[in-house]
């Protein structure tokens, strides 16, 4: 089996060595910031693990699976510019070292990278790579587009959320499994299994998330906690909140005091036990995860890889 | 011959029947409200008589005609945020009325939107196309780049001028003829020939442009005269101008008063022939993209056509 490590270099070494355009310097550059930014490499590394798990060389899938994490973080510099965010992965955004005009274009031009990567070495499987590139593109799209609408609206339900984090975060992370797979020469079943498996993670994953803001430990997540309570967000734990006692929320998340405010939702996400509810859900959605790869017939070291980063994920400390 | 109407009347019936996803309304509003907002359909057009020229159905490039000319409202769409525009084609741009949020998400979805509109039918003649496609955005954003970086700079060349919209316009004018040859099955050296009689074209018609925002008939052209001069644009005039007779430019342009600036500077123009300059620099464009059909081998209805389109280009008066 190849080691995890191995392909996260690999991935590494790749997003180095990408081809630029020689000028002007000052389009690339934001490109080459954000690309070396950082980040799990969750997508390339799913991607390029499902390529191998399903019998092929990697290096197979390794274009697609880079034209993946560009379009993840082409969606991060344009969503920085959108949420006006001034920090990502620890380090001033695109958007506020080089302004919104800067990032747009990068962004844009980091978008048309990434397609010309993904049809890279993809030989007779490049229509079908770009028709789900096409349609992974959208969805990520549609999911910003609600996240966005959210904000706005005072009755968002919890199924809403789960479709719009399912959109938002899961269908990239789903359509990278997929890509791996179709790059292997997999059949759509196959291809559909590894999709549901990324799926049901990225859920898992976004749903820690939203629990490692209110529950996590700051010296260990590495972020503020309590920071979605302040800014009320509509999270899993918002809305499950809401749904088992909508009058203690509507008085908790109604009080003017920042720290005080925080302390008032906590209270009554501790009596409601909200916390164990989203890690129930988080576990539920990872043995989900793990449910959906016995469709796709991988050996038991790579299933036992799959299953054991969908556990990792859904109860990560960071 | 195929006539040009018919060509118009089918990329309109194609830009009005494209495929959307159902939902959410609120992103791919404005990406219909933007394929319904006019133009010339300049780049469908050529793309399609140009298929049609070398002996094609036109219907084998319609997909990519049209994403050309998705791909070119994509780029309006997030110039006019780039550029805090308020209208675009007579009317309210989408930044301005659906804000620059909206603007950038809807831009990006269709943007891809675009390159899945490329793939479609492409056949064995795919990889070739985006392969085409990809080089021609990196051109568009690098145009815009210098675009927004000249804005910045007092010591900016005609040469470099020239390079600037050759990348921000022209490309994608010959990036559209070369795509209908590619299509059409045409050789290497057939899409050089009609790539190189777009960019021509596209130079003559952005002097053009430059001329009319002086000399135009405000009645005719449609828009303000002398907007260009009033803000200081960068245009071919005014450098063939300051390379003439730097001082008397730099006299007229520091006048503070909006009317008397332009009068200034526009006595400047008149008094070096700067106009007639700029209408010999187009007539000799737009002979240049009649010189590079001869390589292309078209039949004389056709070349007949593609002359015709260079030279009214060249003298429109609006």
């Amino acid at each position: 089996m190849i080691p995890e490590k191995a392909l996260l270099v690999t991935i590494e070494h790749a997003l180095g060595t990408l081809p630029y355009p020689q000028s002007p310097s000052s389009l690339y550059e934001p490109v080459a910031y954000t690309l070396d930014g950082g980040g799990k490499r969750l997508r390339p590394l799913l991607a390029l693990m499902t390529a191998a798990a399903l019998g092929a060389d990697p290096a197979t899938a390794l274009h697609q699976a880079v034209a993946m994490e560009m379009f993840h973080n082409f969606t991060l510099i344009h969503d920085d510019v959108m949420d006006r965010s001034a920090t990502r992965h620890g380090r001033p955004s695109v958007y506020a070292s080089r302004g919104a005009v800067q990032a747009i274009l990068s962004g844009d031009a980091l978008l048309s990278m990434a397609v010309s990567e993904l049809a890279a070495e993809a030989g007779d499987r490049l229509a079908a790579a770009l028709d789900l590139f096409g349609r992974v593109s959208q969805g990520v799209y549609q999911g910003q587009q609600y996240d966005m609408e959210f904000e706005e609206r005072a009755d968002v339900t919890l199924a809403e959320y789960m479709h719009m984090i399912e959109l938002k975060t899961s269908v990239l992370i789903g359509g990278s499994c997929a890509m791996g797979a179709l790059m292997a020469g997999a059949g759509a079943d196959v291809q559909t299994a590894m999709y549901d498996y990324g799926v049901a993670l990225g859920l898992a994953f976004q749903l820690r998330d939203d629990w490692l803001d209110t529950y996590g430990d700051p010296a260990v997540f590495g972020k503020p906690i309590g920071g979605d309570i302040a800014n009320g967000k509509k999270t899993w734990l918002h809305l499950r909140a809401c749904e088992l006692d909508p009058a203690a929320m509507a008085s908790a998340t109604a009080i003017t005091d920042r720290d005080a405010r925080i302390e008032a939702v906590r209270a009554v996400y501790d009596r409601l036990g909200i916390g164990d509810l989203c890690t129930q859900a988080c576990d539920s959605l990872s043995e989900q995860a793990v449910g959906s790869l016995a469709a796709a017939g991988l050996t038991e070291e790579y299933a036992e890889w799959f299953a054991a980063l969908a556990r990792r994920l859904a109860t990560r400390d960071r």
